[in-house]
């Protein structure tokens, strides 16, 4: 679909963060200036096997370079700023925005992918203020599971475009982080919102999300009835939860140790940037760790959502090469498994308490809370913004779709909301807003670190791979004489126990014997493709028959000549 | 205490409404300058007995009638215009701002109480504005469970002093109610509130308030698996609720039938004023009921609380005149009971269902909501008032405690918030507050149309007889010749049964006739009250050792002269 913006429309539209809950990037164009709002990853579902994350088609903003004039950040999760070395890599020069604890996040990205000195950072607070020579770009705090959240607003000739980034309205944040900013909020409202792009993720929920303070009470209780060490478990961003964590432990006499690297990068920034007030003497390594009561020591690290790799699964697995589960332990979830992850959670807790470990999880214990508001929240920021047009961000398309019914129940009709997907483009005046196109904006993978150079088929055969496992055949052939000088012998992998299997796989190797000489009765000596494909076909058929599965086949065959 | 007021001091106070749910009165003073804001009533507690409601004790206002501006109403439920007909006997010449239901509500009240053409009226909506000499005041729109309600902003020489009326946050009010006006209060927080008084209600609530709009879906599903007759009881006031009641009943095909006074009232006006839609034709009387099938009727009634006279209790004793309960019957209370009334509203619901109606209550069936914000939602007030001082209103002490609390997490040090009492003054100046004084503002007590008549030795006498039964003695002396004429006869009430206690009444006339007669046995005449008091001295110690009672002994002497 061609796109058609109008001189004097204002062009809205997502790169991604519809339809998804991830790599979150939106953009406002006003003629010759675009205005892009982060750059996030997504990690992958599970059926994306091997992918490290997922990133959007940079193309159209590649095909615009010269209208970029800011990529602004929400706020420093990785899915609104994990893409940002990514999208340097092809567009390097744009200035990047973003606020204290977001740009020192960025920094250290940067710095890793070796683009620090090359890029044009600025820091952003709540009263900055961008100018540019059309659009211009204010800002308002707002409170997530993460410090110095903003929400952004973009002032167009048409309106006021706001994105509000992700927002609970917690009207009692903890430590030194300051409320969400309810008067500038509502006079965007007073001055007149053209269109409210507004965070999705909790439209399901039709509550209020309580306050990150809430936890901070539980995380007390909880504490106070432990005797032996605690392992609290977090996301390393959730710097408000590992505050309110370690503050409780001091407060209980307990130094910290800290493992996972994600989480001692969080810790040093954190206490860097004045969002964490953990003393160095209370910091204490693995030795000082196991010369220490148990009362007196509280394990911190990553893992709370099962991931293989993290700290606290490898404790868990007894794999850990300095912790190790001990009687008394008891471990705590501060965090709700992300629904992908709910087995390798469980999983997880299962270990633990094999070990002997005490488990506290789940939301009986109030140990958690969301980082996004309820519907209660989009509600207030609705009547907040009084926006004329509405577009739901963030979030699928159920989320999206209940989001529009919150809306219109607050004064945004149904022909005023827009559902979009990733490269819509929503054209907009003062008094209209149409679809108005679509770019191409689809997934692309990162695996290590290749970009895009995964496609469909890669990520098939790994499907069939983890499903149906692996037969490798090897043959020596020598295609002059149409002799099977070595082989066949037959692997496998994933597929069936060798040991329980050794008929089958006899069968299999006269099988495979026989279907190879056949290819060469022909008049023609057959190529090396000729006997692959025979070798396949017979195997796939054979297999099918006798185990029902179709395991990937892999004929390795060696030219002797 | 005495009052000291400094001449540049602003003087707040509250008349009734702290350390109790109910009688709300408020004051705000500048100088020679008076803004009232409410006078209510409060229902008596089950210790009051036979009192019909509680007022304040106008008494400071009367002492300083000349200063008083206006007396403008947040709202109209009876604990904020009940008292206006008393307040109106001691200063008729109050002149009073309400919003339009508020008036009418006030209207047919003075009309009841002959009071309509000498009272000084004026109907406000939230854009207006009262202009003093040295005071002004404006409004801003919250919701409630009546519709037209309104917070006050009193605008004086030393800043703004909020009083936020009863509120909670309904985001997605119901019918043509609009939403509160968030912008305007964030305009207020803004400029700078000196004090906010907060409604306290629901302070010991940790949630959001449900939306009104939660409780239509409920009605709506309830109502859908009902076959027979409804009857639906909730309070007359809450209009939006009756609402949903009668257009769902409408949507369902039912005709409606109202019984019981204050409800019929409630119908009247709210159709008048434009809050209920219900078509002439819905609304039928008893004779077309009982000729309607089942299915196709729905009656609306008071008497959710339980209260002894009103029709649905009634209804559930079997002595409603009109309407008697049929076996298919579904009786639903969109109520919670207010905890004094627990007891009564259990009784009703067990009479109902003994007469084999189904009962539909409680919260389970999220039938109900309140109309008073949870902390979540005072919290917001808070922030987006963003007050120098604070003091909650509306609430017994432990709520106002809480409120405090809220108040300092949000950012108002304990130092600056005040929890009152009626008849404190607060002194404030724009960096200063302190309590300078407290003037007389005990309970006043209507009984029928008696104010303030009933005092502390009537009340308890209701106590004891209530607790312990009367015991009345009839005697005709001749005082001059010491002779008993006629009697002692001995009547009891609330007892002990006289048919059972023959012998006990038998042994009592014989000791108060000894008695008496003892009184003649000196050298003087005794008088009425040496006779009187033998008689009860008597009485009392003999019915205590018998049945370890103490009624209340009233001997009624006649003098044969």
């Amino acid at each position: 679909m061609a796109i058609h913006i109008k001189n004097n429309e204002v062009a809205v539209f997502a790169i991604g963060g519809l339809g998804e809950i991830g790599k979150n990037m939106y953009g406002v164009q006003f003629q010759d200036e675009i205005i892009v709002i982060d750059a996030g990853i997504k990690f992958p579902e599970d059926d994306l096997l091997g992918i490290d994350y997922v990133i959007s088609d940079y193309q159209y903003l590649v095909n615009n370079r010269q209208k970029i004039k800011a990529l602004v950040i929400t706020h420093g999760h990785e899915d609104h700023i994990g893409g940002i070395p990514f999208l340097l890599q092809q567009l390097p020069e744009i200035p990047i925005y973003a606020g204290p604890l977001a740009l020192a996040l960025i920094k250290s990205k940067l710095e890793e992918h070796n683009q620090l000195r090359t890029t044009e950072l600025h820091e952003l607070n709540e009263d900055s203020e961008l100018r540019f020579r059309k659009l211009s770009v204010t800002f308002f705090r707002t409170t997530h599971s993460i410090p110095d959240t903003l929400g952004i607003a973009v002032h167009t000739p048409q309106g006021i475009i706001v994105q509000t980034g992700d927002y609970k309205f917690d009207l009692t944040p903890v430590g030194d982080q300051p409320a969400p900013n309810l008067q500038r909020m509502a006079q965007l409202g007073a001055d007149g919102v053209l269109l409210l792009m507004s965070d999705s993720t909790n439209a399901e929920i039709p509550t209020f999300t309580k306050s990150e303070r809430f936890v901070g009470n539980s995380i007390r209780h909880i504490f106070e009835k432990i005797e032996g060490r605690i392992i609290f478990a977090t996301f390393a961003s959730n710097i408000s939860r590992i505050a309110q964590a370690s503050e409780t432990a001091m407060a209980n006499g307990r130094k910290i140790a800290v493992f996972g690297r994600s989480m001692e990068a969080a810790i040093a920034n954190g206490r860097e940037l004045g969002y964490l007030h953990i003393p160095d003497d209370v910091l204490i390594d693995v030795n000082t760790l196991n010369h220490l009561p148990a009362n007196k020591v509280m394990i911190l690290c990553t893992g709370s959502q099962g991931e293989p790799m993290a700290a606290l699964s490898r404790i868990a697995a007894g794999t850990h090469r300095q912790i190790h589960i001990q009687p008394d332990d008891t471990v705590v979830f501060s965090s709700n498994p992300i629904p992908g992850n709910t087995t390798s959670v469980n999983h997880t807790i299962n270990l633990l308490e094999e070990a002997g470990a005490h488990v506290i999880h789940g939301k009986v214990n109030n140990i958690h809370t969301s980082g996004h508001g309820g519907q209660e929240e989009q509600k207030l920021m609705l009547r907040l913004m009084k926006p004329k047009y509405f577009m739901p961000i963030h979030g699928e398309y159920r989320m999206l779709k209940i989001h529009t019914d919150l809306a219109e129940l607050c004064g945004v009709p149904k022909d005023r909301s827009f559902i979009m997907e990733n490269g819509d483009m929503l054209a907009l005046t003062k008094d209209s807003a149409r679809i108005a196109g679509h770019f191409a904006a689809d997934d692309v993978y990162v695996d290590g670190s290749g970009v895009g150079d995964i496609g469909n088929v890669v990520l098939k055969d790994r499907r069939m791979l983890s499903e149906e496992g692996l037969v490798v055949v090897v043959a020596t052939i020598d295609y002059q004489h149409g002799n099977i000088l070595a082989g066949p012998d037959i692997l496998s992998r994933g597929f069936v126990y060798m040991r329980e299997s050794g008929e089958l796989i006899g069968q299999a190797q006269r099988r495979v014997f026989r279907a190879i000489r056949t290819t060469f009765k022909g008049d023609n000596t057959p190529t090396e493709g000729m006997v692959r494909d025979a070798i396949t076909d017979t195997l796939q058929d054979f297999l099918f028959t006798k185990t029902e599965r179709h395991p990937m086949i892999l004929p390795m065959l060696v030219n002797a000549q």
